[in-house]
């Protein structure tokens, strides 16, 4: 029977809490630097939102839906630490496992000017086979500056992020190694799948074999799914996304600076001044 | 046959964004004027933790379950704008309703002094019979301070935040009515239910019919659950909490400027200066 992992979900405390903030803060205020203005999005969207970015085709394992509980007949009551689906009715919304899918369904069916660069937080849901506390959670936090609009665009907002992590984790004393990575996300997309093997679409920030921050190349995937156009340009938008696991950076500067995240913030606020 | 309702959900602009985030800024202000912490917590948790409140007994019509998807035979597939449970998983992570909870799981089989308080924010889920854009979403933000200790600790709370309020309402010249009102949480207990009636438990603020503040007596109902006492004495600990809908005040300070976000926001800023 299965039953919540209490390494799933984390609470942080009033140091992790500002440590965190203030490695998100540097990243809005990397945002800021070339004017990239803030949205919110909701943890949650509807289905067909989701499925017009073919999650479910490609990481049904990843995710979870949102059901209501069944109250038409006997109450539902939590049985062995869980609900059976007997007890759930079917779901029309679903949990986002990464952030910038708001950022398309924001613009969507819109055009853009070709160098719109935006960023958002918001809470991620993964369903993992197993989690490790702050290294791979449920739930986490992931910070993301999103570019829309022509390619050189979305390449350039890439190469000046990769600069400022790069110089970032330098300050810090973290060691950090790009990696290409692959992205599920054209696994059943045949051209980008191939292209995806020709050049990576992907890459990833590690340190202490942990994956802190990637930045992603979506070619005109995401422009295509949600309408989006290049203003005054009859041509789907190209994006990419540079992505934070602001708990990640949490756990990395934690052991990093040996548990101790007064010098940890410290730190973070002396790389930014 | 269910489908998702475009009013559920609401992705912000740059100037909701902003606005939103000067509001969030005055409670946090408030909170670090009175010493009280931050802490971050999950919006999602076991259902055995959420259990523990009681609010698969009270009011499992408003929550939603976390399911995994069933990915043991065929790919589930979404139709009809939804994932039938058929393609679902048992839950064993619900979302939560509002956010306290996350205060008093952070401080669970622990004793705290007399005088604790501490403030968070998260996203909250309710599944409602109707939505109204940003008045009433299915996922939102509500910012709370909770205070855990005495009883006369979790009423000074209230009583300063109540002036809070107040003070900040005329600052921004929103007519603000305090009404008491019934909260669904002692539905079930007998004993709080007869206290209820005889004092309200639950003051809410409200702005052009819309309640955009609370506070909320909980007496000793959290303590007991989550096994919080008092430093030095063997007593659980009484708990109250201020919460604040976030989207609800950009909506009223929306309509009560006219729409003109960047009025609204020098005013949130003035009323803080």
């Amino acid at each position: 029977m299965a039953t919540a992992n209490d390494q799933a979900v984390a609470i942080l405390d009033p140091e992790q809490t500002s440590l965190l903030r203030a490695v998100d803060q540097a990243v809005t205020g990397w945002a800021a630097d070339i004017g990239a203005p803030e949205i919110i999005a909701p943890p949650i969207y509807p289905i067909t939102d989701l499925a017009k970015f073919d999650v479910y085709k490609n990481f049904p394992h990843l995710l979870f839906a949102a059901s209501p509980l069944d109250v038409t007949d006997a109450m539902p009551e939590p049985t062995d630490g869980g609900l059976d689906t007997d007890d759930l009715r079917r779901a029309v919304f679903g949990l986002p496992h990464a952030t910038c899918y708001g950022a398309y369904l924001y613009f969507e069916g819109s055009s853009v000017p070709a160098d719109t660069t935006v960023t958002l937080l918001n809470r991620c849901f993964r369903n993992e086979n197993r989690y490790e506390g702050l290294r791979r959670l449920l739930s986490f936090q992931m910070r993301e500056v999103v570019a829309i609009g022509s390619y050189e665009h979305t390449q350039e907002i890439i190469a000046h992020f990769t600069e400022k992590i790069r110089k970032f984790a330098a300050a810090l004393s973290l060691d950090l190694e790009k990696a290409g990575a692959s992205d599920p996300f054209f696994r059943n997309d045949d051209g980008r799948a191939l292209l995806q093997k020709l050049s990576p679409l992907k890459y990833e920030f590690i340190a202490d074999d942990l994956a802190i921050a990637s930045v992603n190349t979506h070619r005109n995937f995401f422009g295509e799914r949600c309408g989006i156009k290049i203003s005054g340009k009859d041509e789907h938008a190209y994006t990419s996304c540079v992505a934070f696991g602001l708990e990640r950076w949490l756990s990395v500067l934690t052991d990093r600076y040996n548990g101790d995240l007064g010098r940890a913030l410290d730190a973070v606020n002396g790389a930014l001044a």
